[in-house]
């Protein structure tokens, strides 16, 4: 099995540096510092940029907020905010997710909202993961994520939650949900968004060992659905998502609500419980030292 | 992974029309007029042919009601009385389940008790489905599908109830849930039942896309459990179920029991809901407009 | 699907015979009867050796009691003696399971301990299965099952137990939960156990027809995670082990929690029911007359 062969290479945790690297290292070496400076600047006005076309009722969201689309706060509030103005326009019916960034879709939950907040800042951090989780698991739009780079932890979560996903077949990109390495713990919710994907024992192995799978090895286990060249990625989202809105539309919402309903009510009778549950975890003074130390090896890296 | 091949390839679309016009153009191309009306007599008489042999306790019921075996509610009323005297005949211990029609096993559930009837018989026609799939699914005998023809929808779900699934392996036949397509939902305990089956993701997507699947990638998700060559289908069921009937009996049935009565519970316990909903949903003036286009492109692919 | 090929062969019949023989033939064949004394009496005086080797935090568990590893109530006291001693042990992190008896690595519930006894003996022994159970399956350490041997019913679901299984690839061993084949019932604990890492499907059919697997087909369902050389078992599982434990810990815990929790809950709040159900099956007639002309082909086959 596909977790036997990620364990043995011991690629979860180069894999977990590599994109960190990559993401750093683009930024260092690639990229003139006019154009960096350039590229923050856009990306403060704006973290998110939708390309809607109204003739075949798909938008297309580029993620663009350097260097690695961190899930902050106020990304994730922009995030929902677009996610609302597509579900509110009836002529939208199809969202494809993909990233504005080099190398990576997503690199996940920002480690600045969880490290020295208070409580109470902390808990509308969560709120708004939660949030975004709920709208686009419970979208009746079709959603296919065009995973365009390496995905971990909340950036696998991103993708998780859409109906079809896409990945680019290069084998130094990787995904998964890999929060058990850095001394956090995915919450049920994650949990059960996995399994729905992948089963129980690849989420088992995957949770404990906060495994990153390469591209071919998530598609041997339905991490994702399907790999493609890089540069036919949008093409062939583009291309699914014209499969899936032949559909009828009424018939195949309602069957996606009935697949997901009862994991979606799971977490909003726990939604609460769920943010107090993270609050008083991730404010422990251990779990601080973890994101600190796990900062420090970071900027060992940039530097 | 199987269903982004078949989604690729736009199989589900033309595979419901096959079975369609399989089933027609045999009639008006193969079979001499004359041998059309015996077989109509035969069946308005009996939809189910049973052939119980008291010496191996195993029965083969032969489903003959032309031209596609559709489940309307004369065939499902003869189809559970069937079963309840096979149950009640204690030397009664196994039970293969086959189509005497060509290239079809089932083509599900008949769209004539769909389609402009009022809500009580409407409500009858559901309770008689429900019926079918509670006896079968809650039978103490074993139960083989010996899937000889393409098998969509309610025709899917009859042989998911059974224990195993052997089907002729012809490139021509599909099989899966395709209600999606027809603009109709399958209901929540048709998928349970395929979800035990090939799990959440793969039901998922069937579900969501109406996916009709060629015996190969049916057998590659567990939709079936074996190919074979349409000519050693009877025999090959008659083998798997000589094995079957050879593990101790009661210990078989309490496990077979303690595997399906949580889905079981489900069903029984929202059995009148379930009945509303349906009938509540298939009055509509929409759905009843997209069943009333549907016959008329099946009309236009007769004609 | 591997258990069509198991069906075909009949291997689960033969397959729970060999395990017998070969245990058996052991004894009778290539041990010098002296040899066998001494073993037999180191057995009596402890059916389980621990090794524990403080620098890596990592205990290895022999089980050795000829012939086969009998899980009978004395051996089942002494393995959760020596497991609450270990999880105790703040030092101890990790747990290898393996057996020290030649081709045999447990060969599961002990039919002695079920005939001819007491309903109030019978309730104790299975007191002991259950706490077997419920210390493996919560424990905080990593627990990787050495399955150096066949592993049939109550040896099966010891290594089900454990986070990672290694098996020996050797086509003459076998392993799954036969209980059927004996002409009783895995009770819906060793179902959701197994169920949780082989999926409800092969599980259904695992169940009904008490399959057991060879070391290839065991693999292919994920019964077991990896195949290894019989040689290097011990080697390979130390090596995984030292990976597992790489894993900050604190998180591993609390996923590891996470993911089993629901299923040792539905045990802990019907454990009363679950042994008065035991109880009251296994000391019927017709199950004890099951059980000693089972035991009498087990004596014909030494004889």
């Amino acid at each position: 099995m596909a977790f036997s062969s990620a364990l043995r290479s011991g690629r979860r945790l180069s894999g977990l540096a590599s994109w960190m690297s990559s993401g750093s290292s683009r930024g260092r070496v690639c990229v003139p510092p006019i154009l960096i400076t350039q590229q923050r600047n856009q990306s403060s006005s704006s973290k998110i940029k939708v390309d809607f076309d109204q003739s075949t009722g798909v938008a297309v969201m580029h993620m663009q907020s350097p260097p690695v689309n961190s899930l902050s706060l106020d990304f994730l509030t922009e995030f929902c905010i677009s996610l609302e103005k597509l579900e509110m326009d009836k002529g939208c019916r199809g969202l494809i997710i993909t990233s504005s960034q080099p190398k990576v879709f997503s690199a996940g939950l920002d480690i600045l909202e969880m490290y020295g907040k208070s409580p109470e800042r902390c808990g509308e951090f969560w709120k708004a993961v939660q949030e975004m989780w709920l709208k686009l698991y419970g979208s009746d739009m079709v959603t296919i994520a065009a995973i365009n780079g390496s995905s971990p932890a909340g950036g696998c979560l991103l993708s998780l939650v859409c109906d079809y996903r896409i990945m680019a077949d290069n084998p130094r990109y990787s995904i998964g949900l890999n929060e058990t390495l850095l001394g956090i713990v995915a919450p049920f919710w994650f949990k059960d968004t996995l399994q729905n994907i992948v089963g129980y024992r690849n989420t088992d192995i995957s949770l404990q060992l906060g495994l990153l799978y390469k591209p071919s090895d998530a598609l041997k286990i339905g991490l994702v659905d399907q790999l493609v060249p890089e540069d036919q990625i949008l093409t062939t989202a583009t291309q699914t998502m014209s499969k899936w809105l032949a559909i009828p539309e009424h018939a195949r919402q309602i069957t996606k609500s009935m697949m997901r309903q009862s994991t979606i009510d799971k977490l909003r009778s726990n939604r609460e419980a769920d943010i107090q549950n993270f609050v008083s975890f991730i404010t422990k003074e251990s779990i601080q030292k973890s994101l600190r130390m796990y900062m420090e090896m970071l900027k060992q890296k940039k530097a």
